[in-house]
């Protein structure tokens, strides 16, 4: 492909021709070819909204010539719509706290603007990436704002999975309220419980995770727009800065306001630490819940079997028949990356200097990688796996029958250490509880229908008194 | 010292003469020599404290007889009162999901109370741990409810420290409101600022780690006390449940609320790993405090030196005269063992299983750690380093004065590529930007003053424009 | 695009007409669209090497037909030189412990020997993915040997980048090593050294990073394959395991041996827990690298600005001449994400179960990707940045003049406490210390040239000592 | 307790009249009241052995006279015998990268050596704490090569520890080499295997860690002591610098020698990094290992119970007669802070600046600490746990017996398709894959003894074949 030749403050660089981004684009290009990854579509799109409101905003200061405001604008909702879409090309792995994502969106709006006015590509005739896209802004204040809009969308479509989720667990809560099974804690034998607890508790455990995740959106709310360069607000006119923010605001539909303090919102990752320190909050339960669903469906014959997972691919190269529970898995390794992912971002957001963290791009790139992965991953599991596990009841009974558990429902009565002699025994003998109480003569059969019944154990109260 | 002989339900121990503690406390100290600690004093509080109201509730519900419930009230209140104190022995590095710890309780409490009652040491004649002072209990719930009321006494303490250092950076804030400087971003020339401005951007960035923090407190203040085992409740009456939440609620002064799910609240670790992650959210951001700290003080001659330290210990054993910022040293040093123990309770978390998440004792040990290591290294922070900061203004004025990110003035009148050029002379020929624009002409002397003058350019707004 | 319709051992599934992978991948890929990425292209190709030296194993043994074997060895070899490069599909986030990815290059392969030997793509007239191109192996065997070859081959790339930037800092060691300037530690003036004292041990540190990943390389040259499903080789015979050991050593050129126990192999992950630790390690060493990169070229004018970094891209979108200390920076993010995949691996290490870790799929993921852009940032930091970096040789001379940190050379003839004093009066009039000795008469000016006389103090020895 | 005035450069301070610790050792007392933690016995204890060996170092290269010589070293020896152990105070979290620590020693010595001189605590008559005791050393070069010696103690002391750990394993995996069972990955029903190869692999992966453990001693044997300040041995001889070296070589025995780089062993913490870095991946595979036993041995009824592990407390205050297993799960806990700590470690290790990385302090001690535990912990893993642990063979051999994995030994000769439909069937019917293939006619009787004698389907072949 034949290239043409821009020009930027630091000299020529070569730009391929039918090209709608510019010189800085391509030194980002030459300089940053590190993961061959592209920007995420929603941190491009909140970029372009950030210019689209940015060149309103102007227009109605009277900074910015009306004609080449919207040109601006109308290029800017054209890449809305999804053109240009190949032309956001710079590794989100690049320098300059997003300067090079900053510039290849000016450029890219800068040269469709002038081709709206007639121009050519690469000749900025009218309009000028840096003069005009870029106007009462700086890539300190546009990235982070960029981010914090990127962010929300993607939190609140993770919000979402995270409640189908919760809501399939609750069903199925329902659904296995009726079957009884062995509690176990440290994998030992404990006392009743119904297999809908369990699939309720889950789904509490997610919704709980899913208010974590909430109370990160209003610290991403708050702007940082129209404090430029280092939050002083130096080129941007105050009125500049309320105009933005409501026009962001318009235009994505969340409830923005203006940062307390522009230098501050300028400096500190606070917002994506803790938002990505909630969408981990959310991985963890989540590793629990997988790895429950894997060992209460372990088996066919050498584990728990209580639960069946949907089958849904065939689980062995070698092993004819094998069925994997693959969702649970892959979900544990999403929600390991989750939490490497978070570390990175951490490590990132401790990493900032004075006025700017520049280190900005990498928390970009893994807050939305690892929400984006997530998302995905939840859909999969709630829709391929959750709804569809069915329950293995009379195994479920027949582990509580056996279990040594049952013991504690006699220390009330006879106290804990002459029902500790109850339980060693049926842990000797393999004689269940029910046995071992009969032929010691604790309780009468009649008594003892009374004492177990199972239902009542699963609920608070001290059982078989009067 | 001499031993007495203890018997539990799996034999005879030998426990020394005086203890308060007994058989199973003494396995733990047996099984458990892992780190040489001792639980945290809130840790031991708060587990005094449930047994406490777990009697008063037992009496109240007419389950335990007046005289005994009274001695444990009694034991538990004169332990609160700091006595006992060295009995509680077990190291944080226990397994049994805190049994250890429970029974370590219990014991000392039977113990203390049989005492009371006119009993003797090991013989528990009356009062029975497990039967009477741990009656409708189980360390299942009473573990994750001690840890949560420790929990949320040091994290009041640590708001506590984050709010004196947040006052005393606003207030330096204030004090330091007039001195121009130069803003650094990327740690190169940018435009300016106040160190004022810097001062206030870091106490508000410690307040918004606080609202984090406060965040945490809900969740911690839903208990799972009186699900027991399991969280179904086996062994507690409905009754006790709501009164033992009432009695926690009156002896703390916390609004502690009855969880939705005992189930779910005896499984998930989130309100810990929400705790966790509140705090090395501050710990990030005061990390970056503290490298501004260090960056801005660095010198005396070799540095940027804007500002001064107090010295408050020689810095070297060889280089005579040295003076090190050692407050924001250590303040570093403790975030990253934060950021550590983070890590750690991130890992237990995700490892519970089923109905209990065994590896609560690991998860108790580094939030209480952390907290207490932070709030303790803030305290000093604040006193000794950030009240006694004073700033060097002539050092920043001249930093202003030369800064090549003047330029930036320029773009909005002349352009950004005109601007450029003028930086470029500046930073090849060593002349200030002031210097270049008049050498070329592009202002007056007077429009110079007019646009250059220094407090406006840390505001927002276009400058110079008529 | 029209679909064929696909059988495996779950039932029919449909395909797209021209794709070269079956029934197994089509699964994966509908059951697992998590991050939309493809399989590093050394992860693909090291499984096709092994497809390739086990039918030349199992045809050696004879229980390959030949024909087929041929045919099996053809297809790998062309997709080896590049071709059916787009059919290797399945996303990196899988589960089945990596068996979706096995399947995928089995399929392929079968699809194309089929088709060599005159068949129709989906129809598996003679060469079966399971029973011919995957004989006498599992996924379980074959996963993680993929993994072990394709981390070596990213492991040497990485090495080698390690390699270059270490010779460039030696280099610009030697070319450095008459500047003189002040040390710094604590951020603060201390002891003289030279300039290229400080660039040769960030080039040591580098090669001990070296020697620290090549220590990896044994373990991950010992392999499991041929231990099949869990280890114990069953459905492989011992002459296979040897011969394809044997094989993928002549294919590789790696030294590659025999696991002690095959079932060990299977299960852990260490050698990839240390590689990736190595790596971090190296990580970790080069982020003070890049900070001090970035420290020492801060300026032009409000930092230290002892050494220039080459001009890589404008640094600014509304600053203009700004030029930021890019490539530093972006090694730091790039290093922070080495970090966090470190995080993921260990996560995904520590959650196998018994004989197998079913996390494979994202420990190969984390691995990869890490190395991948490790290797691909120091490439562009060494070509980019280090290499064209240049000194203010009188910049570090006047730190160093001015330097308190001088009075050390004081202390072993006057002792700590007098050498403090006159460091004390240095950093409070402002005055040198060369400048307070010789008002003090501490010194003669003649004994002063001799003590002060700055090249000697950049070596061991008390000077000024007859 | 009354107290003594002292005074350092920068004024008098009061410190406890029976102290041997002095002026600056009570300013970082003052400045530091963090964790209440003492230093580690072999940071004290190496510390020491660096002053003792610097003593003699100064004696024989004259510049220390030998009457306070022999007195700083008679006052380091009792010092190693165990007196004073209560005069080495300053909490771990310290700053000033161990100036207070090496103070401490210094000053400790110091008063000892005056003492022993005949002069009185706190009058410093004739041996001065940095002039004498610390004579040609800086803390930037004694902290780290303490470091370095305590942690190879440490060090050395977990290798041990693992050592017998892995042994205890392996005479497990002999007397366990009979014991038949299916194998399960996925926690999915696979192919057979014996326990013994399951207890041999965990001792060969604990032999692997150990290995790695060790790849990190060469490491720190290269000392750094000499480089004084910043690494270039300013006021420190050649000869003094050999002389150490040897000094310490022969007091610990261990095969130190001077780092190639003084200037870069001063500013990097890749040894630790390194050292760090192996004892979590020892952590990560005995996680692994812990869980694994876990699994095997729960039940006594609702779990897997192939294995019995020694019970070792009560394991419930509420569940009378259960046991837990606590030593497998203390373990994980303990590995899981090991994890932490090594985060922390890295965290620091990247905060280095320049000629100086000034966050040993916290390196130090997470490196202790985390191998301090976790000798502890493997101790009583292999003495409480491993070396008792018995096996259910019954129960090993029911599983196997029920196992879907025994298709797929029939793979290889009816093909993985038909084999999966015999799976299926066995699956679904509950019937045994033995029972399916007779009833399907696939093989007589008698070829199915010899098909599926479990013995060889343990090791490596396909089976059944003539």
């Amino acid at each position: 492909m034949a290239n043409r030749i821009e020009k930027d403050t630091m000299g020529t660089v070569e730009v391929p021709e039918g090209a709608y981004y510019g010189a800085q684009t391509q030194r980002a290009i030459n300089n940053f070819p590190i993961s061959g990854l592209k920007p995420h579509r929603a941190l491009v799109r909140a970029t372009i909204r950030i210019k689209k409101c940015a060149a309103q905003a102007n227009m109605t200061t009277g900074r910015l010539d009306r004609e080449l405001g919207e040109a601006i604008v109308k290029a800017a909702d054209e890449a809305l719509s999804g053109a240009l879409t190949d032309q956001f090309v710079v590794d989100p792995f690049q320098a300059g706290a997003g300067t090079s994502h900053n510039m290849n969106v000016n450029e890219v709006l800068a040269n469709r603007a002038n081709e709206i006015l007639g121009g050519k590509l690469g000749e900025y005739g009218r309009v000028n990436a840096n003069d005009h896209v870029n106007m009462a802004q700086s890539t300190n204040d546009v990235f982070p704002t960029a981010m914090r809009l990127a962010a929300l969308e993607l939190a609140q479509e993770l919000d979402g999975e995270l409640r189908h989720l919760s809501e399939a667990l609750s069903r199925k809560g329902m659904e296995f309220d009726h079957i009884l099974k062995s509690g176990r804690t440290h994998l030992q034998d404990a006392v009743p419980i119904r297999l809908g607890q369990e699939f309720s508790a889950w789904g509490i455990a997610v919704e709980n995770n899913r208010a974590g995740i909430e109370r990160a959106f209003p610290g991403l709310r708050e702007l940082g727009i129209g404090g430029t360069a280092v939050g002083t607000g130096l080129n941007a006119e105050e009125a500049f800065i309320d105009l933005i923010v409501e026009g962001l605001a318009r235009e994505t539909g969340e409830e923005l306001t203006r940062g307390e303090s522009l230098v501050e919102r300028m400096q500190n990752m606070d917002p994506f630490v803790a938002l990505s320190s909630s969408v981990k909050g959310a991985a963890v339960n989540v590793i629990k819940l997988a790895n429950d669903l894997r060992l209460l469906s372990s088996g066919p014959r050498t584990g728990l079997a209580e639960i069946n997972l949907p089958a849904m691919q065939p689980g062995s190269s070698i092993m004819p028949g094998k069925v994997n529970p693959v969702l649970p898995e892959v979900t544990n390794m999403v929600c390991f990356q989750v939490m490497g992912c978070d570390l990175t971002v951490s490590l990132a957001a401790q990493a900032g200097q004075l006025e700017l963290n520049v280190m900005m791009p990498v928390i970009a790139f893994n807050t939305l990688f690892s929400m984006e992965i997530f998302k995905n991953c939840l859909r999969q599991l709630t829709t391929l796996c959750i709804t569809g596990i069915s329950a293995n009841e009379e195994r479920c009974r027949s582990y509580l029958d056996q279990s040594v558990g049952l013991a504690t429902v006699l220390a009330p009565s006879i106290g804990y250490a002459a029902a500790a002699e109850v339980a060693k025994e049926s842990a000797k003998t393999g004689n269940s509880i029910r046995q071992v109480i009969l032929e010691r003569g604790i309780l009468t059969e009649e008594e003892l229908e009374e004492v177990l019944s199972p239902y009542p154990l699963t609920t608070p109260g001290v059982h078989g008194k009067e």
